[in-house]
Parts: C-alpha cells; structure tokens; sequence
C-alpha cells in the first residue's frame, strides 16, 4: 500500500468534534476537491455528549498529502480530534500474554491467514510458556518476568520497547498483571484488554468461579481499553455463550476461552481498521 | 387431561436427593412395577452440592395411584423431595402487572395460541392500565393499589387470593413493587419476576439507564425466583440482545422488552413443565 | 410532526445512484444552504452494482421544502433515486392475515405500546378468525375470502382499498395466500412478506415439517419484499432459534413463531425507518 | 484411564433400541448390581422413529468388565445397539485437510489445550502446506496427492491408515475432496464433515458466493456425519453469524471460518463424548 506515489490510494478518515452543521460538507469538501470517491461512510451524533463521530473511507486519486492537508484546516476550523491513514495499513502491535495461549494463537492465526491487519512487533509474556507459538509465526518473544520489585524496570522495559519500535497498539491477550496508571495514561486509547466476563459482571480475579457460584446462564467476555480505573474502561466489544448447570467453573473457563478470543480479535479489527471512536467513558463503533 | 381413569396418563415426575447409587433404578422401578414406559428422561449429579437431579416423562397404563404411591416409599427410602403430576397439567396462575403490558400481552398470547400450560386465575395490577388487556383475554383483572400505607392489606389480599383460588404460580410480569419477606417465603419457589438487566449486572432501579452510561454493547434479562433478598433469587434463564453506541436509553427500554418477554415467556414454560430444580441458590433446568 | 411549518424538522432523506465522486458533497450542500444539521448518516458504495447509496437523517431549521428543492436538483445531476420524508412519520399500512395471530398481536402491541411507526388503516383477513385482535387494537378488520373464483376480485378490492386509503406498505403477516403477479408489480417494493424459514432452505409449504425431516439445529424466519418469483425476494431480516431432537414438528411451529414476529416486526421497523434500500435483488440495511 | 484396574472407573455408556417399557430399569438394574452410581443420564424415545436413546455416565466401584458382560445380556433382550468406553478417553483421530488450516489449528489446540479428547494420530493433506501446524503440534503430516488417476490409491492409502493405526475417527477439517462410496461406507458413522454453509442452504461449491448472490443476512456452517449422498449426511451441529451488505464474498469466507473452527469442534466434542446417537438420517444429541 504505497502512499508516496500519486496514484490511487485508499485512505480512512476518523474525525470527531464538537456537534455543528457543515462538518459533513467541510469534509467532503476536501474530498471532492481531489476529485475523491467515498467507499464508505458513517456519521453520528451523540445528544448526550453533543459529540459529533465520523469515519470515512475514501479512493483518492491524487494520493494522501492533499487530503490530508485539507482535512488539516477543516479540523482547524471545527476543533476537531482527527485521523488520516492508507486503508488497511497494518498497526505495530505488541501482543502481551501470560500462560493462557487461546487469544495469541488466535491474534496470529488471524493475523497470518485471515487479514487481521496488525504487524506483532513482539510478544511480551511475563511467563516464558507462550514462545514457542510466537516462535511458530516467526514473531520475537520477550519474556520480561513481573514481581513487585521488578514491576518498575518491567513497564520502563514495555515503555522503551513501544518507543523505540514506534508501536501503535498493546493488545493485552489474557495478561494477568495490571498495568500502572503511568503506563496507562501514556498509552491512553492504545491499549485493548480482555475481560474474562460480561462486564461489569464479576469484576476482578476468577470471574467464571463467580459467575458458577451466582447460577448464571450465559457467561461473556468484554474487550475495552485499558485505563487506570480498572475494568472501568471503554467497552469496544462484548458477546456472550450459554452455560448450564452441568457446566463446572472448568467447563466455565474452557467455554469462556472461545468467547473471549473471538470478542478480542474482533475489538483488535474494529481498532486497527479505525472503527472505534472515543465519546468520554464509552466507545462510537462504526461496525460493518 | 384426565387423572381420575387407569387408561393410559402421561405424568412427570421430578426428584431431588441427596446423591447415592441406586437412585434410578429405585424410580425406574417403580415404573417398570406398572409397566409405564419413559418418554423422556434427565438425571444430573452436583458434584458442588452432593444433590442428584432427575425428571422424568412416562407414559403410565394404569394412571397416577400406583406410580405415586411406589414413589413415596422410594423417596422416603431416598430422603428426596419429589413431585409427580399429570403432563402438560395447566399451572393456576396469578400475572402481576404495573403499567407496562408488553410480558402481560406475551404471556396471555402463548397460553391461548401457543399452548404455554398456565390457566390465568388473575391479573393483578397496581395500576388500573392493563385491565383491557386482561379482559380481552377472559381473565379476571384485579386492581390492588399499593402504597406505603396499604402495602400490608394489598399483600393480604394477594395471599387470599393465593390461597381462596388455589394459586400455584406467581408470575411478576415487570410488577414494579417490591413483595415482601413474608410473601416471599411463603411463596418460596413459586414466584417468578423478570429483571430488565443480565444479573448480576445493573441491580435495583433504572437498569437500562446505568446500562446506557456504562456504554456495554449487549443488554439482557433474567427471569428468577423471588427470594427476600432483592435480585439475588435463583436464576431460571437469561438472555441479551445487542445495541450500539446509537442506542439511547428509552430505545434500550423497547430492545429489552423484546429480551424480557421472551425470557420470562421460557422460565414460565419450563418451570410448569417441571423442567427446573432448586440446586440451593442455584436452578437445575433439564432443558430440551 | 408539522411539515407545513418552517420551524425546526427533522428528515430523513434516501438517495441510490451510479457511484461517482461528488455525491456526498452535492447532498450535504444541500443541507448545509438551509444551515442543517445532520444526526447519523450512512453511505456504501457497492462495488458489484456500481451503485452508491446514501441515508441522511436531518434536522432543518427551515422545514422541508427547501431541502425537497435542492435535493431534487442534486437527484437530477446524479440521476439518482431518492425520497425525503418527516422523520418519524408512521407510514399508512395495510396487514393481512389468514389464521394466525402470532405476527398481527406483535405488530399491533408495537405499533401502540413500542412506538413502531405504522397507521394501521386496516387489518385484511381472507378468513375472519382474527378480527377481535384488529377491534381490540381500534383497527378496521376487512374479511375478503379467497377462493380460486374470487382471487381476481378479492386482488381488485385489495388494490382499491391501497389506492383509496392511500396505502403506503403491505405486510403479509402470516398470509396464507399467492399474490398475482399483477398485485406483486404494481406493489413492488412496498409488500414485506415473512416466511418461516431461513431462506433459501425449505421454500415453499410447511417448511417446520421440511425441517424436522432433514433434522437441522437450527430453525429460522426470513422477512423479504415480494416479487412475483415465490420466496425469492430481496431479503430484508433473517434470523434463527435453536431446536433440539426433541422438538416435533408443533413445537417447532411454536419456537418458530418467536422467530417470525421477531424478524417481521424489525423489517418492517428498518422498512418505515427508511433504513432499507433496494440493490438489484438484494437489500442494503443501514441498521442503527 | 486405567481400564484394567479395580478401582474406581468413569464409564460412558450408550444404548439405542425399539422403544418399548423396561429398558432404563434394565441398564440402571446392571450399573445397581454392581453399586455403581450415574453421574449424568438422559433418555428420549422418539415418536417418529419408535427408538429410544440413551446415555448413561456412569461411576463404577468395580471396573468396566461387570458391566459390560451386564449390559451385554441386556442389549440382547432389547435389541439394542450399545457402546461402553471409558468417560473422557481419547478417541484415535485423523484429520484431514487441503489448504485453508483453521479448523486443523483449532482442532489441534483445543486438543492440546482445551481438552479436546482427541488422539491425532495423523493430519493426512492432499495438499502439503499444512505439515507445519501438524509439525508444531507434534503430529504426523502425511501428504496424500489426489488426482482423478491416483484417487483410487489414495483412498487405499487411507483405509489402510485407519486399519493398521485403529483409527476411530476421521474429521474433514475443510478437505476439499469426496470421499468414494465405498470409503463413505466402511467408515460410516465415523467421519464428520464440516460444509461452510447452512445446510440444506447452498449446497455444493461456492457456498459463500452463493449466499452472497442471494443476499442472505445470516451466514452458517453445517457438521455433519459424511455418507455416500453428499451434503445429505445426518447432521450433529450447526451455527450461523451475521453478516451485512457491506460484506463481499471474501469478507464472507473470513466471516464463515470463525463459524466453521466453532461448529467442528463442538461437534467432534460431542461425538468423542459419545453425546450423539444416530437416529435414521437424524441425530439425537445429548448436550450438556
């Protein structure tokens, strides 16, 4: 996906601002002065927030800088939060796990064979078990053990690798450590975890021996950026599958897994095709 | 669906004890001593509560007497407690309505076109809003207003009512008011109530608005035994439906009343098909 | 919902043509002159048409007309089909019905009590079985029978009635009749039917037994319009339940049932909500 | 799982025969004989066929042998087809794959890690690219080339795989080839296919193409056991997801995998866990 040529380039548009008319034409505007073809598109406004959520994907033919530089003004003007990209380009991602493989294997599979457009930089376990599946897709694997003692070389350690690999999204695949608040506001709206519960179901640790003890029948997953309120973050995605009363915690987590991976990678597609929007504490998707 | 003949009568028998071998083979003989034959048949062992589960579907040449009687002396052999009916014998029912009809109107719909096995002996509102609908489906609407100052009479006359038509189920179709202790004990087991959240998510008020603020992507309902301790009761069946970041909270409300009708049109028509079990705070429900 | 006044309205405007660059501008042009605000909006590109299709919901400080105006200069341009409408506005509607009342009783409930945007102007039975439903809702119900006879006539009382009443949808809600090919053109486009399968499995008659024979898991329902190729229509809603080897062809019929009023009612909602545009013989859905 | 000791054994037990009273008393009558206790049981009699199934999860004090030389004598007396295994042990698997690897990765990790009680003997490819996932895992690849010329020896091949390693089970994990009829009859019973669509929807080649063209909203994949009439084989499992009109043929495929990898393995689960009995060209499952 070359964007330094002037040829056809497919570009996707994020724009957020405060709501007023003419936003849509001022956009288009800019698009349509490049002689652009809209692919596809969403507009909404939210009346709580008096937010108004865009995202675009264009044809350009005249390649990037143009559009961008427009858009640039029209953001100016409407104080807008914006974005530009090359439809589709892949995002550098570190892929954090623990022991539990069931979400990195399905984040590389994806990633290999199906399209999920990230770019694993490394995957970072705080547990070595997991290297030999980081080995299999040819992606390095770094083992940065956490204890108390350690916790601060280890998120300076995450930190120095994030900058100097220029990595655009952590996706926390079953992580079991917590990340300090300093890592986490540094790395607002790019961190994606999974919650192993249909949240704010059975916050906290052993949610499905929670959720075996209260009776339910559904258990669920919850994908949601990381912010330093823990578990309180913005949902990008949840889904749920039915458990019965034959179902032991075991079987809980063993059914669980299957949710919670296909919940992750879909939050991970949703992110990196640039779908997902922030309205305060809650999440603009602008699904298929 | 007569009882009283020794032609042939199907029956459905439920048991719970504590486990220990030979259970079934003590029932089945039973059956087989009257030469009945099992239609259909579930039997689960908690291993969490020590407690075996069983129901069965049978087809007695000889009616209800004999099997019944060869049943009290295993259950006591087995210190179960047991029930046996006829198959598909209609439920005495109370409704308990406020102002919104949308579970009343499912409800009275399946009973009349749909063979949900409940004979309605009364609608009881709060409010006197739904009493057209109640009359449009031949059931008798009663109006017992409850305030702070009449919430013991109103609670009396319920029992009354319970106890002068032989009422054998209490269904709580969105009744805004909150039983009392002593109802709930009374009743225990037999009173079922539709919450407009999936619990243990968004206890107490307003569910639909905290679920709006959190910004989840699924809401739900959940239909459970009143307990006296408010939402906690044990849960007969859940389900959710998918909303999006364009859903206010009052379109949330018209998307859940979909997931609550049907979620309580089930736990109705499983429990009065003998189909769920107390397990302590939890259901055993032997689905189809 | 004034159209005459000049006072803030809201819109929703849809728009289909041959996809070219310039279309979104042109549009939010229009509705920028009038200083409109847009509320959500939806476009697609399909790319095996070549058609572009738009939805606008608008808020216009100047009423309707001007809009109307402009928009329909910018329809000629692009030689584009289009409609605007008062957001919101209930559509005249016309439900036929043979026997079953699973689909009517919704559709009326939600038309009163959950803000589906229908008039009802009558309810046409070809058997009278239904019409207390229609009386308890305050709507006309017509019984004109159908015979082999009477078909010609009984398509002819129909139309007048359409064209009288000006009719603006027909729903067929569990109608157990083939309409001509006459009716089906002269409607097209404005005639939702639902069948009780998941189409294309099980066209035709009594797709539940069909079902039970080949033993699926899952049975569904399918909302589509009319057109004179039987149960081949552009397809507006799907969806399914799950049945189990011990659901017999009745129980099927009735778990079925949830299914059909379910998708029924969304078409139709999305259909008056102007959220489904026609594409060759497939829909696009500009779901919220 | 020692079968050869005394101790403690977990037994699984099937049974299916001509309907008729007395038969749960019989098998609990052997299981009583020896002392042992039913963890879990389920029995239905089917109307339609006039069989009735049952599965019996039985804990033995005294081993396997005692009650299978019982339920030998009992089989006899009824007419029974029955199978008795030890509960949880492995089935000896091959699975057998062309290109696409994500129902063969699912399968092997679920094995590895979710306990999936599958012994993979061999991953048999009539392409070779998969042999590294096979690799990975620890399981033999065998490549087996089909052409119209070698297809008779390939099938040999095959069969004598299955003889001389006593394979139980065959899964077709997206094998792109048919099986001859002769192979579909030795084996019958014992190979599960998956077929990316909704059976009977989109039979045949190109499934997703074909829901494409015809506009569907829900997209589906069918496991099923494989007989000489293709696609006609019993079917075990099936699940769907939902898809939009913004979603191309290819969007569908990758869509379609998910659903797939979902369905296989829960009908391979199912079938290991001896949970399905054949009942003519229908299955009866008994699910948790």
């Amino acid at each position: 996906m070359s964007e330094s040529t002037v040829e056809n380039t497919k570009l996707v548009i994020t724009l957020s601002c405060p709501d007023q008319p003419g936003i849509v034409h001022a956009v288009t505007g800019v698009i349509g002065s490049v002689n652009g073809n809209i692919i596809q598109s969403q507009q909404f406004g939210d009346p709580d927030s008096g937010l108004f959520f865009m995202r675009i994907e264009v044809d350009s033919p005249v390649g990037r800088g143009p559009v961008e530089e427009g858009l640039a003004k029209v953001a100016k003007t409407f104080d807008a939060t914006w974005h530009i990209d090359a439809l589709g380009r892949r995002l550098r991602t570190v892929i954090m796990v623990s022991r539990e493989g069931h979400c990195l294997t399905d984040l590389l599979y994806r990633q290999r064979s199906q399209g999920l457009p990230i770019e694993v930089v490394a995957v970072v376990g705080n547990h070595p078990d997991l290297a030999p599946v980081a080995q299999f897709y040819g992606v390095p694997f770094l083992n940065i053990p956490v204890t108390k003692e350690t916790k601060a070389d280890a998120e300076r350690e995450l930190l120095n690798l994030v900058r100097s690999e220029k990595v655009e999204l952590v996706v926390l695949a079953r992580y079991m450590q917590i990340l300090s608040e300093k890592v986490c506001e540094e790395m607002q709206g790019r961190v994606i975890n999974i919650h192993h519960s249909f949240l704010p179901s059975f916050k906290g640790a052993r949610p499905y021996a929670q959720a075996h003890d209260r009776g339910v029948k559904l258990i669920g997953a919850t994908a949601h950026y990381v912010t330093a309120d823990l578990d309180e973050g913005p949902i990008i995605e949840q889904d749920v599958t039915r458990v019965t009363h034959a179902d032991s915690t075991p079987d809980m987590v063993a059914l669980g897994q299957d949710v919670e991976r296909r919940v992750l990678a879909q939050a991970v597609r949703w992110h990196v095709e640039r779908r997902v929007l922030m309205d305060g504490t809650r999440t603009v998707v602008f699904s298929r």
